[in-house]
């Protein structure tokens, strides 16, 4: 699962700034690929371990730079990511820096420009896994940005994810759109869940008695998703098994047994609202991806 | 996939009441597993595809509740249920009654003291399942109510779902409790990829482009959710890889996106709004499942 695909060049070297949990595990995943790997964090005691397992300690920020071409930072925010490379100036010529810290897409594009200035290539990720599934088939890493600099560093990449390295598009902002895009899926799940927790806790149901068949029900519904995009591209949302009145019914439905049950009732109230609106503007014998047109307007 | 378990008796003799789509497919399910099946629609010619498929069709209600011990009903909503069933009466005694209509707890509970008035037998059921899965192992149906109204039936009820034929609880309300909870996961999927599709819909990325990774991310969180559970049990809720302050930001980011890119942020304003009020509630450094506690109010 870690090693880097076959090639006749040796691991090429690379540099991590930033060790917090998810920074330590790209490091370790480099480390366990053979990749000659440089490592500094603003606390260094977190590269300790690290060094035990052949990491080398950077002094400096300026010196974990100058140390490899490709150079990932993985920080708390994007603020953290111009206190660290700010100062560093014309001592980002000639790298490629790969920043997988979790910004917007305006930041992206941003740090893409500023850069350029600098004589850097970059490359925005979005890291779609827990640190324990870096360097596992579970790890799916986003890139977007010029493609000339993603090329030459994707086998170094792979030991991050050997399975789900994924070059979106030269846009640099669209890692972090996807990014987005999916933990808004993520928490759509996880609140839920929650939601049908606490509801069920009210009958004296424990969640782990729901938990299967919220799991099951929620790896169907990855297939609804398949389903739905082609009508979202097209525009037309035929209804199939259920209309939007069904639908709109159904969370009516959620809502008030929320409210009878003393459970808060505002999510499934938005779902309605949304339902309600996409019928009033003629959706009603729709189905569910009409909705779209209602997530399109501001 | 449509036959029913192995057993001594000839498939027992079912009725059903409403042939919309879904009602079509369960009383197709019966006759595949062999089970003579009588059939009734308020617009009778609903009933001709399975009359040829060896469906008997009633001349009225009565005459098809008098048809079979076992009574399933898919219509529209509770009010319909009482409009077919009300004039019936002592009809009913003796017969078992399983109600598929979609419907709250209180709208179950309230039904099953109905059918008890007149000495019938009362489940409430859910359907977790689009019609065209029915008969099949991706079927999933829930059925609460007393455990010797279910167990004779079993057998029979196999053939809508040889896989997911699953009894919860006594308590008639619960199926529609899961039902509507379950629901609710499906619509915050679908929300979040359709909220997701129009987000990346303004850089025009397809949602065909998306969907692979949104159905991935989709599949990835079911195993959070199992994950989460005995956290929401046990009311402890450790930070693992992110904490409330880190989706915080990040719902925080979703909700900037969407505006600055004139897409609705409602959704994420509103899951940043229940962080919000987990962080004040003292959960800052909690783990994700710490909502359920918000979830819990009112």
């Amino acid at each position: 699962m870690s090693t880097p695909p076959h090639s006749s060049t040796a691991p090429a070297a690379v540099t991590v700034l930033g060790l917090g949990r998810m920074g330590g595990a790209l490091a370790a995943a480099f480390l366990a690929a053979g990749h000659p790997t440089t490592v500094w964090n603003r606390s260094p005691g977190k590269a300790d371990a690290l060094v035990v397992r052949g990491a080398r300690r950077a002094g400096s920020v300026a010196e974990a730079v100058a140390a490899a071409p490709l150079v990932v930072v993985c920080v708390a925010d994007d603020e953290a990511v111009h206190q660290l490379l700010d100062p560093l100036e014309g001592a980002l010529a000639g790298r490629t820096l790969v920043n997988l810290t979790t910004g917007t897409s305006a930041q992206a594009r941003a740090n893409a420009a500023w850069a350029k200035e600098r004589g850097a290539a970059f490359l925005d990720g979005a890291i779609m896994a827990v640190p324990e599934d870096i360097a596992t088939d579970d790890a799916v890493l986003l890139y977007s940005g010029p493609r000339d600099a993603f090329t030459p560093h994707e086998p170094a990449l792979r030991a991050l994810s050997p399975a789900g390295t994924t070059y979106l598009d030269s846009d640099p902002g669209l890692a972090a759109l996807h990014d987005l895009s999916l933990l808004g899926i993520m928490w759509g799940v996880l609140n839920g869940f929650l939601h049908g927790a606490a509801l069920l806790g009210t009958a004296g149901v424990r969640a782990e008695t729901f938990a299967p068949l919220a799991a099951r029900m929620t790896t169907v519904v990855a297939g609804y998703v398949t389903a739905a995009a082609p009508e979202v591209d097209a525009g037309s949302h035929p209804a199939g098994d259920a209309t939007l009145t069904v639908h709109q019914e159904a969370m009516r439905h959620l809502a008030e047994e929320s409210e009878a049950l003393g459970v808060n009732a505002e999510l499934p109230r938005l779902f309605q609202l949304l339902a309600d609106r996409a019928v009033a503007d003629g959706h009603a014998e729709s189905g569910y991806s009409a909705l779209v047109e209602q997530f399109r307007k501001p």
